[in-house]
């Protein structure tokens, strides 16, 4: 079958490898229909994430299932189904606590022999071990590409207002208006904020964080950001800051616009390097910070709310690809050309 | 001056009474804006609950400080402000914890000397004790008429929704589309349902269900509520049910129509009559029910929503009248005639 | 092999019945060596759950796994493992949103085919499906004895402070010392209150709740239970109640002398009868009512509680018997003679 | 008055200054009987906060209220009663939100006009703002001695575990054992947690640390914690990490031991010097951290556990002396000689 692979310099190619089969009673095989590119797969392409020669990239998929092994018994062959980026057992003690991303026997889609070589989603076919804890039905009414950054990006943005604990009548600030930021935009909404800011260096994406919800938009080339979040929050701060950059700037930001007694989410992905933070400021002000992966379990909840109509995150799609095109849409993607935001691949 | 009081039969009437006077150093004087009629006063009519003749009625109310006591220092001379139902001291045990409208030193206005005798608000005048704990400034960008109805059913509303534990995803039905059900329609949405659905025998309320943000309404003359909301649950039931209107009824629609492992809240009054309910099989569906009067300590939390464009209840604003048309106004309200949901009275 | 099964009519037999075997790839056969009589045991016998004749009864246990199915990865042959009431598949939307004991493929153990039909604890061998998602393995520094009542008292107590919301401070009331009332007494520890009181007719199994931890017994034979409390707390009444009877005087009692704004929760089994409450009273009041068979999610948390040395139940012990001698158990346990509170069974 | 006084330079003396009187409707006169030193304290000697010469020291406290206001209601004359370390006025709106310790008419007692100018509690007599917001009774089965260290280190130990989030069967370490800390081994017990380490290198204060609750204690001296941790829970991590010391190296042990998706509460006071963390290793492990000053709204419902017998900090006093001494009792809790802990020092 086709796929994109990593070409252990600095890019991808698509080539042939062999179709994955059934090893195990609880997997299942699915035929992907589409995916996208992320951000952490630049990660891998800049030496950040050291990935072996020709794995197969991609963690965002959905797809067709069309075999199943013969202890899966939720998942049925023909269903269209949203799969996660971090396989779970559902049986181990970290799946039990809800740790589902730091699962014994599990690991991250498209980062081969890193964490768990699972192969990836962008190619044609998937091998998806321990199907029923990790595949979710597509609902009738709504489309693939709807559904499919609930793979990753959306259950991560969610993820990061729910780590801010935003409650009803809250100032939210979301530094960072790329595809994470953006989704952290969108489900902000569902926590009742009087206000949310986006705040990034490119209009482009300022004016999709608007469309998906943002009140008021920030760009901090033409302003200082943090003595704005203070003029709108009458002195006060933000209730919520929600890093989705992984920058020093930007947590810097994070940290001096929020309020006292307010909660800074961390869902940016950070160098290695360690960051200086006052500790005496974080106590003096009664500071609280979160940092995670997209735990996962809200993927039904997530489902169900596209379904619903409160959700629709289509707007992030700014190109749709053949999957043969993949070291072009690549290119497009790490140039950040093109306004680009989200890029489909489909075999 | 002039106020609206009970004539001790089943009506009100609209006379002079002496204009109250600061009388302890934390007092302040409001001069009353805007009033309106609530159901609960409705109560007071027929005889539901027991009221002195003449005692001044109401207990909504926005209005302009006209002078304060020594001790007052957060409240200040011409400040418009927001009144709530309920008096509370800010000091003692129950306050402390949170419960303030079980309040020692405090209790309900408008209804005479059965909860502490602080007058009411449907008065040219009100005097408000402990004025620094219970008075809430109207932001400048907000008019009387948005945040009037945070005195009382908007945080009915509030708590209805909270109390229900509503979290991202839930389908929530509210029983009742009274003023306080949709005030609850209108703040469900600050809790990211995935559908709300409001009950009502009042083609007019449905239609302002909608228009506050009902996904759906249902019209139990029409239809079985219970088997709709079934049906839209695939059999489940829903997550959160919030009886709003007090009756055996609709308390037992809420019952049987929500999912195993759900919530009911209950903020309709209901008569003195016990009613009866299976606590077998409440623990067979492990069920929560949640009841109480609006406790007021989110009013700020209110304010700031309706100030930030996220909350509009004027659309229940059918009546603006004069205070010296209570009378009138009361029959129309109690009549339920001329689509009538909520009317203003001003002085 | 030898099992106790009900004989139609009112009682139980100890008779032969075919040893189960794997029927499913997650299958586990655990050879059983502990279980015990539980108060819904007696139920059945008195016809109130309908059970057909030969059924085997028993839904608490602890044994040792035989064999395990070709799907069973987290089983291994050999372990000692505590049994839950309630089987649960794992994977079904119930079970994904914890609420396990819902589970659409599962149901309760020693039920016959009301729920399930499981097979039961009081044998020699049963068989469990979905191994993997039930079976716990008892810590090596753990004795059979002291995990048994994990099956189900031991998460029942501890849901019943859960769901009554118990926060460090809180005075807590827990109606009814027999064995779930008295895991109740014995898990409200784990909260942090200031006070247990532990109420029930039985003057020895009040020795029992003292040794457990209440702090303070009260037998209503010899004074009246509501006032008391209502002493204890300077007129205001518990802020939990517990009930853990099913009668409609020890609900009336919670009902009664819970505080304002205080919570209730009821894991007593309940007679068919609805129970009239007043909604009104519930409304004015401020509060909160939740009932619920144990969910089980807590399984892994208790027993590191008890393998800890901070939870040790054995007290509720007895008498330990043989399976052989079944019916005479059961006669005790149904008698409430020889001070009795658990019986062990022991093939 | 005698007080004890800053003496510009690093140490303390005990000095005739003008006794406080009634300036406020709202203000009461405290008699103190009891106060005592605390760490922070000692960082005014140090330079660590800069206080004017002749500052009245101290911010814990116990008394008896002497005189009052005409506003004091709640608060009567003879009462005997605990003093928070730091003043809020109960109206602001900090105060509304219960981020009393930002208070926007408040400050810290016993640092001169850093935070207020209130006057301290190393004197006969402090004069309280807002007494009515501000004083609890002490219950009359309690001492001053059980309750005095309510005013800091208890609610600063309780809010440690609060922050640490920790529920029962956690596994709970806390890193020091000075006062603070040994307030948080005490408190962590209200809730639940299945095993409590404490780590100090100080023998004297991990043998009161067992005293008070600690399953285990730890001497960095002796091993390498952050192994030992790890070896004591099967290699995971301790789910909690309380950080009671404010040094860099301590931090680092409670980052490295916490496991993935655990809580770090931070209650230390760091130096102004930034600390470097990880915020990749904190994205990736899931982790939370909190910090913060005490935050004084659990004062009564701690006052109420010492009242239940449930939590005894007298074991901290090690030195009972009066304040004339106090020049002596500040060199003995700088020089952490003769086993010191806490002294009391009583006018």
């Amino acid at each position: 079958m086709k796929a994109v692979v990593f070409d252990g310099a600095g890019s991808v190619r698509v080539t042939d490898v062999p179709k994955p089969t059934i090893l195990d009673s609880k997997d299942a095989l699915v035929r992907i229909t589409h995916s996208s590119i992320c951000g952490s797969d630049l990660n891998i392409l800049r030496g950040k994430i050291v990935l072996e020669e020709n794995a197969v990239m991609g963690h965002e998929g959905v797809g067709i299932v069309e075999e199943v092994g013969p202890a899966v018994t939720r998942t049925r062959v023909g269903d269209k189904v949203v799969i996660p980026y971090s396989i779970q057992c559902g049986e181990c003690e970290n799946c039990r606590k809800g740790l589902v991303v730091f699962c014994e026997n599990g690991g991250m889609l498209g980062h081969g022999k890193q964490w768990g070589d699972f192969g990836g989603t962008q190619a044609e076919y998937l091998r998806i071990p321990f199907a029923d804890a990790n595949l979710h039905q597509v609902p009738e009414s709504a489309t693939e590409e709807q559904v499919l950054f609930v793979s990753d990006i959306l259950c991560t943005g969610y993820q990061a207002c729910e780590y801010g604990g935003i409650e009803p009548g809250d100032f939210v600030t979301v530094f960072g208006a790329g595809p994470v930021g953006l989704c952290a935009v969108a489900t902000a909404k569902l926590f009742g904020p009087r206000r949310i800011v986006s705040v990034d260096l490119a209009d482009y994406r300022l004016v999709t964080a608007e469309r998906l919800g943002a009140d008021r938009v920030l760009n901090p080339e033409r302003l200082n950001v943090v003595e704005e979040i203070k003029k709108l929050t009458n002195g006060k701060g933000t209730d919520v800051a929600i890093e989705a950059v992984g920058s020093v700037e930007t947590f810097n930001w994070s940290f001096e616009s929020v309020r006292s007694g307010g909660r800074i989410s961390i869902v940016g992905v950070f160098p290695f390097e360690k960051v200086g933070i006052s500790l005496r400021d974080m106590l003096r002000r009664n500071l609280q910070m979160r940092a995670g992966r997209a735990n996962l379990i809200h993927m039904e909840r997530i489902i169900s709310l596209i379904e619903g109509g409160k959700l629709d995150l289509t707007p992030l799609i700014t190109h749709r690809m053949s999957l043969s095109d993949a070291a072009k849409a690549y290119e497009i993607f790490a140039g950040r050309s093109e306004n680009v935001l989200k890029i489909i691949l489909a075999p």
